[in-house]
């Protein structure tokens, strides 16, 4: 048992949620304590608040307490942290339980959810009610929060795949337990409250996305009418020079709106992670895979050295069209351009090999990569890429995947860059040499998120089991972060090891750290999140 | 003269600017009192700084002396409340010197832009360089502010109408003089700053716009390349119930993203003060313009009691596709649904009555109100919309417009519905009840800004030199927003007059009274402006 500035701190959460829904068992806050790489956060207790009105009252706790909470939705935030605060000896606030989808339009397709609603729960709901309605999925996991996701502005492949920009009205809990609702939510009975984002008066949404200053308790989600017709696209290109003249080719696409969600953008490292764990059983397998074994397997496997997928949406005029211009642009840049939609998916497992004749693609391999990666693109939650963290391990992954259990390392870093070919090639470029110089295999995707920037993630994949892992992923971590924010590539996004890198240290820090004053002067709610903790 | 805290704040902000950039003439700053409805405001002062320092000075300075500083880029706020500040003797912050566009790419498709840049400055920009880039355009007036416009979540017409939701990287001077950026533009030499708007850390730009938290002073504004082919739709339904069923044909095709911008929709009374002034000739000429007059005016102009508009933009496949959905969507729901190309709009300028034999519309008088709107879809800014500001004058607009001077009388209400036929019904038809209640004509437009709600103007269109009329129109908009809150439907944006109606006078209010305390503690920022004063 840990110290709390307020000795009956326990038995207040206790009455506030129910003592069933506090836990201090050692064995489970060891494993609340585990993230896919090294931390050295302690956690103290975990309160299970069933609903809002809990929330507050454990936040007005933690104020009376002077003691530290961290919020959770579902805790997956995998390559980032898992559940792990961003302080020592916090209390995790797990809003897991608070799992209602509370509100739901078919015609205005939207739904409205509480943290705890996770991918696979909202996919079901649609379902059961045979919704025309689809959602936008993020390849971590089925059992991933969508509030959490979101948030920490995770980001998916339909054209809904940028989370933050399709949410509206959030319910948020102050860290003094005030509860506001964001827009036109503030008013009663607003109509236009979950359909209308900015409101009117300052916009406040931003304040709660990647900070500390409340805990989002709702929020709505717009939802994606069905299209007609789906199609998805794959390419590649042969040699690592290609990709400069590939990004360039996808951009007026995307800024003209005919590419209306992400293309996703895989190195070949990348791709035989999805596709198989490391090939211990080839002859000299020390690691990391040298570039020259990986150029057998791109041939072996017919993979490229970049990989690219996304997917057309709309009529089937409207698809076809979009597949004229893309085969226009990508003409003499890319090979082995291939449509692929339900039909021919179909098909294609009956028929791999005559497939494979015509396409140049193995389909009975690749379809094992395609089909998860096919069915995100509609929308589809999937465990499938959890499997890619396994990639170092000498045990295939078990039934049920748990990576911070099973000592997956996994930490992720993820630069921004401008939505050039040279941008991408440079960035890549310094990332690929950083990684095998630190004994890691370079697994690069990019996503060509929003129109002008591309999304990149570098995936430092290891065996935390095996000594000295963890510290050398660690300094990799790092001077691909400095590195990089050298050139000008800044995360969009952090682990809770390196969360001081969102803070330049001049006025927009300064600025932050007013707020965090005002808003949470006890500073008690997940400090270090996004801003450095200030000593007091 | 009037009375600062300070004796010397005319003095120094004289020396912060020069001193032919502090205006205190007594003829100068009873036009900038003047706005296009009755306001009580006095002004003291105009400061009209060069640059950005300056304008940390004259923040600075204003804090020193405890003086109300409001800012204005162009001061075009029309029918909200032109250059007028919410508060008493307040110093006006000119920033109209601020005319510089600091920064262009063709490639990645932005622009960036000081406070003082106009639409039409901007638009001179992309044709001198022969840009392929279209920027989005107002109705308001050519010499309107870009920050100014996007920063009250003004709109415009094209796919990138939703002008806040097209912006990235704020550079905002704080009411003690401080400077951020915001987004990724916060690190030296971020390559993304202009291009990705979430940045790193809590998004910021929200509580800048609509507020008085800070000073904008310069902005990137995302350009939409120019389309291969554009087309313009319009279409009509004769009487006030098809508005219904022509919102919910239109909405599957805003959701499913076929159509990429704005529908417009106005009614008989706005199409008739866009063509002409108030019918003083005709014989019983009484105002308010009755029901039964204006369908008069409709059988004689050729016009429905919804008028609708907006285009198409894509490859001419991309077009094709969607003109037959729309055509399908609104077949039995609207009549005249007529498609109109550069092409077609130069031939139908020679051979109009041709052209009516075949369409039924009457050309020689309808181009003149489809040329306007035909440019704003192209993003060109036009003065036309203006001269509706002179619908009840009985002299006709002159050559330089000006609707402040000139005794226009201009109250703009702006609420916001959900995206259905029900809800456009029963917020227009109440405000076409009240207006002619009130002695004005119910000129009302509703634009499918975003996918899921109505952005509805209703225009108080008055003559101000006719006694009685300021207060019938305030009274009238009164009742307009009590009454429409009571509906659930609550503007987006407020006249200086009205600022209240932003309160919901709870938990949320208290927040931004909160966050004003601490970023403004002198409260000398735009007083008023989206926050209630809080007495001191």
């Amino acid at each position: 048992m840990r110290q709390y500035k307020c000795d009956s701190a326990l038995e207040q959460w206790a009455e506030a949620v129910g003592p069933d829904y506090v836990v201090t068992g050692e064995a489970v806050l060891r494993q609340a304590e585990t993230s896919t790489f090294a931390t050295n956060r302690r956690i103290s207790a975990i309160v299970r608040p069933a609903n809002r009105e809990e929330v507050q009252e454990c936040l007005r706790i933690a104020t009376r307490c002077q003691t530290a909470i961290y919020p959770i939705s579902s805790g997956k935030n995998w390559g980032y942290g898992s559940r792990v605060p961003c302080s020592d000896n916090c209390v995790l606030l797990d809003l897991g339980r608070m799992n209602h989808i509370v509100d739901f339009s078919e015609e205005l397709a939207y739904v409205t959810v509480e943290p705890g609603v996770t991918q696979s729960q909202l996919y079901a709901f649609l379902r059961e009610r045979h919704s025309a309605l689809w959602m936008d999925a993020t390849g971590a996991s089925p059992s991933c929060s969508l509030i959490g996701n979101t948030m920490e502005r995770g980001f998916g492949h339909t054209p809904y795949g940028d989370h933050f920009a399709h949410t509206c009205g959030l319910e948020v809990v102050l860290p003094d337990g005030t509860v506001i609702e964001t827009g036109f939510a503030r008013f009663a009975s607003a109509q236009a409250a979950p359909l209308h984002r900015w409101g009117v008066g300052p916009f406040l949404d931003g304040l709660f996305s990647q900070s500390n200053f409340g805990v989002v308790t709702r929020m709505t989600i717009w939802l994606m009418p069905a299209p007609e017709y789906f199609q998805a696209y794959y390419f590649r290109c042969e040699g690592e020079e290609g990709l400069s003249a590939m990004i360039d080719a996808l951009r007026p696409l995307r800024l003209s709106g005919t590419l209306r969600s992400a293309s996703h953008i895989a190195n070949d490292y990348k791709v035989l992670q999805a596709l198989r764990q490391y090939p211990w059983d080839q002859p000299g397998c020390a690691t990391p895979l040298s570039a020259e074994a990986m150029k057998g397997f791109r041939k072996t496997l017919g993979i490229g050295a970049w990989n690219g997928s996304g997917a057309l949406y709309g009529t089937k005029g409207q698809v076809r069209e979009a597949r004229r211009l893309l085969r226009r642009a990508l003409a003499g840049k890319v090979t082995n351009l291939t449509f692929l939609d339900d039909r021919l998916l179909g098909l294609a497992a009956r028929f791999a090999r005559f497939y494979q004749f015509f396409s140049g693609w193995d389909l009975k391999l690749m379809l094992e990569v395609l089909t998860p990666v096919y069915g995100l693109m509609k929308g589809i939650p999937t465990e499938n890429p959890m499997t890619s963290t396994y990639w170092r391990k000498r045990d295939p992954p078990p039934a049920s995947m748990d990576p911070d259990r099973d000592g997956c390392g996994l930490v992720w870093f993820s630069p921004v860059a401008p939505n050039k070919g040279d941008d991408a090639r440079r960035l890549t470029g310094i990332a690929t040499e950083t990684m095998l110089r630190y004994g890691f295999e370079p697994a690069i995707s990019l996503t060509i998120l929003i129109d002008r920037s591309i999304s990149c993630i570098v995936s430092i994949t290891y065996d935390r089991h095996v000594a000295g892992e963890d510290e050398r992923a660690k300094a990799c971590y790092q001077e691909l972060l400095s590195t990089l924010a050298g050139y000008g590539y800044h995360p969009y996004r952090l682990t809770v090891n390196s969360m001081d890198a969102a803070s330049e240290g001049g006025a927009y820090t300064e600025l932050l750290q007013t707020l965090k004053r005002t808003l949470d002067p006890g500073a008690i709610l997940a400090p270090g999140r996004y801003l450095p903790i200030v000593p007091t």
